[in-house]
């Protein structure tokens, strides 16, 4: 079959090479998919780059970001069958509940072949199906980025109706969080640099929008807005510089996810902020597949549409993750397979 | 000042009476509110008709739901301060956390003297203030009927978008229930008798909506509407004959919020349906401040209009009382002070 | 490979046969155990006598509740390794959050073989290690009594140190929930119609015990135990008519976990006590493999050593159920394998 | 009535002096207590200092921590009678739930009058029964270091028995924690820099006792206690230094409590760590009322009785001070009013 390799991690974006795989096959309680449409995270750069830091094999098959359709199934398996749109889980062994502790093991795209290429070989709790209202490509773009927002803002924070959650920039996880605040009552403050796209995060729903370049202390403008309170929650992926006006945004007893860096040197963070807010920090990684359903519950009942900023061909790969890298996107990149 | 008076629980609407009393003054961290308007809950009919189970202290002025201006605040007041709009909230003494095991002595228009009346001292902790948005009147229905659904679905359910709430009939809890369920993307389902009820309740954003009278099995309706699971969540006020069936309504865990039963004689349940669904099932009386204020945190966020079928005058506060008990209403009863 | 089996669900303790049945092979995640021990539960007894309204499969190997040896595994196995003590978790496929829809298709010894045989296949998910201070035969006594007592109390009731909870009767369920409320420091009333049972619970660490036949108002000597206030939880394993007693126990917000029955015909309960106490009941079937880890967490840490009233032979295994069919057990009966 | 007064914030202890001030008269809802003994916090060094970074006012009478007896009782009153004996809850008006947003204007000895005079007007919400089975003087030590670790570990971190948290040091806090944890089947951690204390800490119930100085990487050796899996929580109370040992020593997923620093200034804390450990880190600063009776629930049913280094007498208020400063107590310092 058709497939991408990364020889190894750090090798560069010219080093993602076409090759041919023998077609896997599934075993007891996994599932076959051919894959249709895969996406692209920042997280996928910095396996190119080199500078994630979670394990990545080598010759790794990249991209945790797929969906398609089952084509064959393993014995035993019960939860999907041949002609299921589903979607791969990012931790292929993190069903539900608290992550193992070898969770990482089982990271679709890194520790374990992803989803750039023809077919797949999945656990058969590793998958979900996608919610009916969504293209494949669509359903690509759920994996990593919508299920942070959504573990974050859910289980973390468990934002309800009528509280404020403050977003950082206009990346997959940060737009996700927009649209799931929009369905959920919550309202959102965005920050971007670009009046364009805070334009485009009113559009989807942003209560408040915040250039972070005309308002450098744009944590008091998100106070503001709450009427002097602060904000309930922060979903925290800005890095560098970010990290002390987001307690400086949220209320007494606020929280703060902290996703995976985009920027590469992580900030310092002086304690004393955690204890003067009473604050609840969490790191987050992705989520389980229970988390997954949950979240595709709430993207059909409220007919959410990802947003996709371009699609592009399998022979396009390399350009897919040069236009991830140029950071002009709104929304996400998808290549279809 | 101008008030009413039951001579005792159970003497009937006709027995409320007109009277003058003594205007009353805020001791420490107690507030004088000038009452504006107040609305009537089935619990209110109960009460007059002497089948509310809870004590009722002679010659109590009635009605626990009314809404006003601060007009005068005691010693230590920081909650709030004179020309807030605020409402009361049901149980005086419970501000939040779980309510003391004494709560019950602390109910407006039921243990101690309620809203319907030119002023009331309420306790600092025990006022709210209303959202901007609304009108005195608007405000003066929120604290039994919207808080107790808010209680049911938000605190006892833990509701999340994409999950689903059945609703039983149209009156004031369900219909505070299907406005929360809109605003926080969880789908409503929703039951009654009457065809243009069950339009007006779709034009509120009810998902689905049933007639239980020309759909006997509605909680199979209910459960294809889930696509065979079973909705999460049912808001039990139906009383007599819907118990069973809200079992057989809800999917394996789900959560049944049982409110203070509408129809005088309670029906049994087999407790085994509790067993066979692995059901969690919850005795809900009204909420605290706290859960108040989240409450009007959401109402406000989502521009929330609660649903006001009458407005009537002090003067008419029996006719008011005659019109709940016909039953035709769609929303709350107001009576103007 | 040596077993029993069960013809069919109904088919009496006689009929319970010996049979050679071949030796079943680790698929992919699956490992492999040779049996030490199995326990019994009412469930098993209920299956034979065909009062167990879960479906049994034809021909079962019977018994959810069994330990052993991990002597091969399957591909892909990372949670344990040969020579790996384990027991098996009663739903193979409930690993963690909240169980599946179909996760009673998993259910050993009852939908799918059980224990009771030299060999068996489990998931790898499946299988929880034992603590090391028990024996193989303790270890096989803790998958369902232990497991569903765990669940109610640490899950579903969040029992912290310094509440009460109220113990009906002495089987497995309530002997396990003895010794997890003295090592948790939350104080145990134990319920029982025999004194010198009683007095064996005392031993244990119960606080309180009472002789229900002696003293048939029970509820009232669990409320003045508490100084007038209620139990925070009933584990109801009782049946017929202890529902409404477990709630005249209870103080207001108090839990009761319903357990599946023994008795066979289920009792009627007047869901205005529900309302009432403003009580919360759960209906519970076991537990997790992340639930039972957790448990076993305690076990070890405590030191808490299984009661075990009997050890019966692999030839036994008839008289084993019989001896649980008489009801004058205190403590676990095992089969050795 | 005799009392202590600080002249303002960092007046040092001698500038603690003995005064003469009017009794105070409780109010509606109010309960006069008559104090009988008082203990220390670290805290109240900070105060004497002016290390401590919340508000304190002028003429402070000191003190969080106190006991006494009911000796007169406001209008409204009903939560305790005249006779009953009480400590004060630091916070006077944080009653249950999450605290509200000016909480720390109603912090005893610092923004408020505080314990240590002959009479003290308090909340009646704002009051917790001590435990029957101890004195006035280990009642007096609950308030603050007691709720604080229980804060910690039971609301925050949820242990239950099985688990393992680490206590930094022998300071009250930690003392606490390590009864508390004892109780609830939690095994207990414990670092200091003396044996004799460490000694004294495994008489306590400490499962594993590390000497820092001797064992300067004392995370590994907690991490080694747990099998290679991490503690599950860190109530941190050490300041400089030990931040990034306990991210060290917890579990993937494991918890963080920051309590108030002891150390004046705070250590830099390398954010990578929380996401690196998917860590939840929670500020801590006492608790509410509703957290007071259910710690004292756990401290009557486990019969656990504060440990007193010294106890002083009204007279020698400074010397209690300054044998706080000392650092050489194990255990609660008491003065007797």
């Amino acid at each position: 079959m058709r497939a991408y390799q990364l020889p190894e991690s750090g090798a560069g974006i010219e080093a993602l090479a076409r090759v041919d795989l023998p077609q896997p096959k599934p075993q007891y309680r996994q599932v076959l998919v051919k894959v249709g449409a895969c996406s692209l995270n920042f997280r996928d750069l910095g396996i190119v780059r080199g500078t994630y830091r979670m394990p990545v094999r080598d010759k790794v098959v990249p991209l945790s970001d797929g969906a398609g359709e089952v084509v064959e199934i393993g014995a035993g398996v019960s939860r999907v069958k041949v002609g299921d749109k589903v979607a791969g889980n990012f931790f292929q062994r993190w069903t539900g509940g608290e992550p193992s502790q070898n969770v990482q093991a089982s990271a679709l795209g890194g520790s374990i072949d992803g989803m750039l290429a023809e077919y797949a070989v999945l656990e058969e709790d590793g998958v979900v199906k996608i919610p009916a209202h969504l293209s494949i490509e669509e359903g690509a773009t759920l994996p990593c980025a919508a299920l942070t927002a959504w573990h974050a803002m859910v289980r973390h924070a468990g934002l309800i109706a009528g509280q404020t959650v403050l977003l950082q920039g206009t990346g997959g996880v940060s737009i996700f969080g927009l649209q799931f605040a929009h369905a959920m009552g919550v309202s959102a403050i965005v920050t971007s640099s670009s009046d364009d796209k805070l334009k485009r995060a009113r559009s989807l729903g942003a209560s408040h929008a915040i250039n972070y370049k005309t308002t450098p202390d744009w944590e008091k403008s998100a106070v503001e807005f709450t009427g002097g309170r602060g904000v309930d929650h922060v979903v925290e992926v800005g890095g560098q510089g970010t990290l002390a006006k987001s307690f400086g945004a949220i209320r007494i007893g606020g929280k703060i996810s902290m996703i995976g860096g985009l920027s590469g040197a992580a900030t310092e963070l002086n304690p004393s902020l955690i204890l003067a807010r009473r604050a609840n920090v969490q790191g987050i990684s992705v989520g389980s597949t229970e988390m997954f359903e949950a979240m595709n519950g709430a993207i059909s009942a409220n007919q959410i549409k990802p947003v996709i900023d371009k699609v592009f061909s399998f022979d396009e790969a390399q350009a897919a993750y040069k236009h991830m890298a140029s950071g002009t996107h709104f929304g996400k990149i998808v290549i279809r397979v």
